[in-house]
């Protein structure tokens, strides 16, 4: 009987899970929206009834839960979710000790786009690599790095936050209350946001991207300043890690062609030559299923099954 | 018998080497000056002629050599120097090998801001320190990064190379060839460039310091425009790798009082509370011995001496 991790991606907006199998395969996935200031108990019903959709019909033990959140976590993590966007309503509830209490299985969490590097990593688009950094461009930025295929996530858990690193100096006011951060430059929001302020009358990132595909130059302009500004940034972690690759991740990538050619040109132009002729510049592999599978793998490891 | 490990620090100008023992005490540290133009075989005569110097009356055994250089130097490298800035005479000379054939011992290489963070990780300021970003400000800027105890170096040795990350997109070439990089606003050389800007008669960053001391309002400007800047590149950093320290080594330090507080300040300003928290900033604790120190652990470590 093969071992199973139920692994689950919990966003602001919705729950994704599955049960994952050793071989990263997820089964039966799942995705219900989060309701608008749920509960810690509904939180947590939801989690056992999707739980029993994930493994409907499978033939494996579960081993363990993986989940994922928007927050920081460390290693040593209690289980306490202190600071989520839009889900100020679980605030102060410990999801792992309720988890662990309701399946009686060990449960590992890790931050979200940590989890999406390890998934990544583990068998996506940085399959083999020892060292990477994936950044993920969704409504925020968030990010992960490997380093000798371990995930680098520091003694807070702030490892890999790369959408606040600064890009410019005198820049916009970012709401994490510092200024000029990458996430207003090149996250879907900031896409938006820079079309209209382009004159275009859009109302998301895809809408930008379906003018850019009919040829609209003021589309091409804020995909070539978002390319510009995320190659900024990741020419700069070129440098400091010389990883083997970047992986790109998130909800804009469905923008690709539109962006990845500004992003190689401006870590060519500013990285070192060998960590740009290095650092190969990768689309992700797994898509919406990074982080459940990278929840998974994590889970795999820590929970040693 | 003590084992100890011939440590040397070449630099541009000069070639700083002494015999290190195992809990890091430089004996008989000894500097001389790299001859303008100096051929390889010329080179390998200096150190051979400061190796004596160096290991004079001293009873332990030397057990293998430890040799920084200005240069990328990933972990298996070959010892041919490619691109040393100001010692294009010895470009293409096997060092390693050279060094070799002549001690008939072992000889570890490191890139000299790596060799600097080992140094300071070994017995310095970050001392105990899991995680650690060290940069050295001196003409350049240099780098080391230490990633659970372990130097970060990459698969072509640019792990650690914090000086030309980007501070100011669209600011001031960089010798290196891209533009805004760190190191032409916090280097010593940037120090000077931004006083004489502001109408200071001053020949070098000693100088700035020296009019600081003396409640100057450019010089204030000077450091107070640097300090910012590097706290804007640490702060990405500290985002990136949550580190407990962020020691800052170079001859720049000796202005210390004059800049450091205006770090601090913008790391607070822009990194995650919690990661500006952890990530203590603090002065290098072996002053211009970071480097051969380093170079000597690295050696004990890599030879298991």
């Amino acid at each position: 009987m093969s071992d199973l991790i139920l692994a689950a991606d919990l966003g602001g907006t919705n729950l994704r899970m599955a049960a994952v199998d050793s071989v990263g395969h997820p089964h039966n996935i799942t995705k219900r929206p989060v309701p608008k200031g749920v509960s810690p108990a509904g939180l947590i019903d939801l989690v056992e009834e999707m739980s029993s959709l994930c493994c409907d019909g499978l033939h494996g033990e579960v081993r363990a839960l993986g989940f994922t959140a928007p927050s920081p976590i460390q290693l040593d993590f209690d289980g306490v979710l202190t600071k989520l966007p839009n889900l100020g309503s679980v605030t102060g509830m410990n999801f792992k000790r309720d988890l662990e209490d309701l399946f009686k299985l060990p449960v590992f969490m890790e931050n979200d786009a940590t989890a999406a590097a390890i998934g990544e990593n583990w068998i996506g688009a940085s399959r083999d690599v020892q060292n990477s950094v994936c950044v993920t461009l969704g409504t925020g930025i968030g990010g992960g790095i490997i380093i000798n295929g371990e995930p680098l996530r520091g003694p807070d858990g702030i490892g890999g936050e790369i959408g606040h690193i600064t890009v410019e100096p005198n820049g916009r006011p970012c709401k994490c209350g510092s200024i000029g951060c990458i996430e207003e430059y090149a996250s879907a929001t900031a896409i938006t946001r820079m079309a209209v302020e382009f004159g275009m009358n859009v109302a998301n990132a895809g809408e930008v991207y379906e003018a850019w595909q009919t040829g609209d130059e003021k589309a091409e302009s804020v995909f070539a300043s978002m390319g510009r500004y995320l190659g900024i940034t990741l020419a700069g972690l070129a440098n400091a890690l010389n990883p083997e690759m970047l992986v790109i991740c998130g909800g804009v990538t469905a923008g690709w062609d539109a962006f990845s050619h500004h992003v190689t040109a401006e870590i060519e132009k500013r990285a070192y030559p060998a960590a740009a002729k290095r650092a190969v510049v990768a689309r992700c592999g797994l898509g919406d299923n990074a982080g459940i599978i990278g929840a998974a793998r994590s889970a795999f490891l820590r929970g040693s099954i």
